[in-house]
């Protein structure tokens, strides 16, 4: 993004100047909090996620090549926070936004980043109920989602039971591939042309959807379940420790749809698998559920049945010629030297 | 600070081991998100506020002065937003933190950090209930507090009446006093010896009481209130606004208190005034009652009764020689060249 000095910028505007242009995108904003309504049969879900340019997306400031125009910015870390609503199974009832920004940032840059979050929220008929807009020398985005749950409906990690099916709602790895071919690195290595459609992986990586749609068909149904948000194999050695459980997943499966297949052909099976297992940010879920609702749930949804729970507390990824065990070690960790 | 190259570090113990070190401050925390209880007659009120080194506190890192230790710094991000809970007269129910560090950051530090957090909480038996932990060059601090209300107790900016009386709930200019000290500034340019205790006022600068002790004393009294976090000047007008009503304020009574009178002497009329009206950080609550019952509160809480609402819209300090009539750009503006 090149700064023209044309352009108009926070400080032009100042904080008020900059609070009624975003007024637009917020509801109940002007007071010292928002107020907000949650029934009395229902609990309250609160989750939080910190984004800074550079670490979890890239704006293109300074020497960093731009993955994430500010729209995108806004949809995703929108999404990121109402996947983690659905996977404990509440209904979003509204966000609040604490944004960082230093004063030359343009405001059409900061519209663009509002609108990208008020598109993401629109379908679910929530608002930007609140916030804060402070000074930094450093771009980041601090979100909290609201939700609501009835009581006997929230979903946690614990409680996978073994013989449960474990259900992956739909593909995994294609953000991390949309990251790799807007950086212009690992993909091309290798044999580019198989990979099929790059601009519905590069959409994948800007513009994931929050599975809010599934809530109200796993409810009652799933024992366990968590987003894939830090990876689909992070999310199944979660639930396997949080349930003091294991797994054996079916390669095959989580391999199986052709976009994958494709993927294989491009990079290798073993990058494709490491970015499949590891790549994070495809804010799918993984449900835990008994077999034969398992099997209902999966031809409803176009979810797809990776395997099942054990009691022994490993989690095993198998195929025909192959058995690997996953360790949360492989996850990622925000702070590794 | 001094980083030791002996200290632990973030790094060293990564993501994984900080969580479980800090799991001590925390309550039902390692699922998507937490979950609470709103009691089905209430509201429930939420707030955001976002604190960034260098601007809003200073850690001392690289070559800015210390001004705000860890502990402090927790403790004041807290209150900041339990201050707002008070300013809509809503109980805290729990709060998120999402903090942005660095990955040299000493783990003493972080855990001082919620040790303040949790010092801060701990009167009004509220928890840490979730959050987000990310790498970052700037250290920044986003809290979010969630609190509840009766619908019909809710305190907003709009709705203060002419006629009504301004009762400001405790001294302002103490928080910007200490940091001054701190900083070892202008304070030091008049004379000193006149300021009493100095370390008082550092205290008020560091350690913020949130004034939710009053909530059940301004229920159902108070028209109109807002706390006085970027100042009592910046109070006044912002109910002034929302009210579409003006002010008269009686400078006597807001300067009349012993610690203000050795401000006076210690630093003159004029910059005593500018630090009272203006200096923010003080989060006491600027309360709009009517006449009767503010005089009732006045006595039961200690708070000062400091003017009166009026029907033209300007806001006018006033004294027995002097009138200026106070306006919104004065006030604390994030962005402003």
């Amino acid at each position: 993004m090149t700064h023209r000095t044309a352009q108009l910028t926070l400080q032009d505007i100042g904080e008020q100047g900059l609070l009624q242009r975003l007024q637009r995108f917020c509801v109940g904003v002007g007071d010292d909090g928002a107020v907000l309504a949650v029934r009395g049969d229902r609990r309250l879900v609160v989750t939080t996620d910190v984004l800074v340019d550079g670490v979890h997306f890239s704006l293109g400031l300074g020497d960093s090549i731009l993955t994430t125009p500010p729209h995108a910015a806004g949809w995703r870390s929108a999404a990121a926070n109402l996947s983690d609503l659905a996977a404990m199974g509440a209904l979003p009832i509204g966000i609040t936004i604490g944004l960082s920004l230093p004063p030359q940032m343009p405001v059409e840059w900061i519209e663009s980043l509002y609108q990208g979050i008020s598109d993401c929220l629109a379908p679910w008929r929530v608002n930007i109920v609140g916030g804060d807009i402070v000074r930094s020398p450093q771009v980041s985005l601090a979100i909290t989602a609201l939700g609501e749950v009835p009581p006997q409906s929230i979903l946690e990690r614990k409680g996978a039971k073994p013989g449960d099916r474990i259900v992956m709602t739909g593909i995994h790895g294609r953000s991390r591939v949309g990251l790799e071919l807007l950086l212009g690195r690992e993909i091309n290595l290798a044999n580019p042309n198989a990979l099929s459609n790059p601009n519905a992986w590069i959409k994948a990586h800007h513009y994931p959807q929050p599975r809010l749609d599934l809530i109200s068909q796993f409810q009652g149904l799933a024992s366990a379940g968590m987003d894939s948000s830090d990876g689909l194999g992070d999310a199944v050695l979660q639930i396997c420790r949080s349930s003091q459980v294991g797994a054996v997943l079916d390669r095959q499966v989580i391999l199986a749809s052709p976009e994958i297949q494709s993927l294989i052909q491009a990079v290798g099976l073993e990058k494709a698998l490491e970015w499949v297992l590891y790549g994070g940010e495809d804010f799918e879920l993984i449900l835990c559920i008994p077999e034969a609702a398992a099997i209902e749930f999966c031809k409803a949804t176009g979810s797809y049945d990776i395997g099942f729970i054990t009691a022994e507390p490993e989690v095993w990824l198998e195929a025909l010629d192959d058995r690997r065990m996953l360790s949360l070690d492989r996850g990622f960790q925000h702070f590794s030297k």
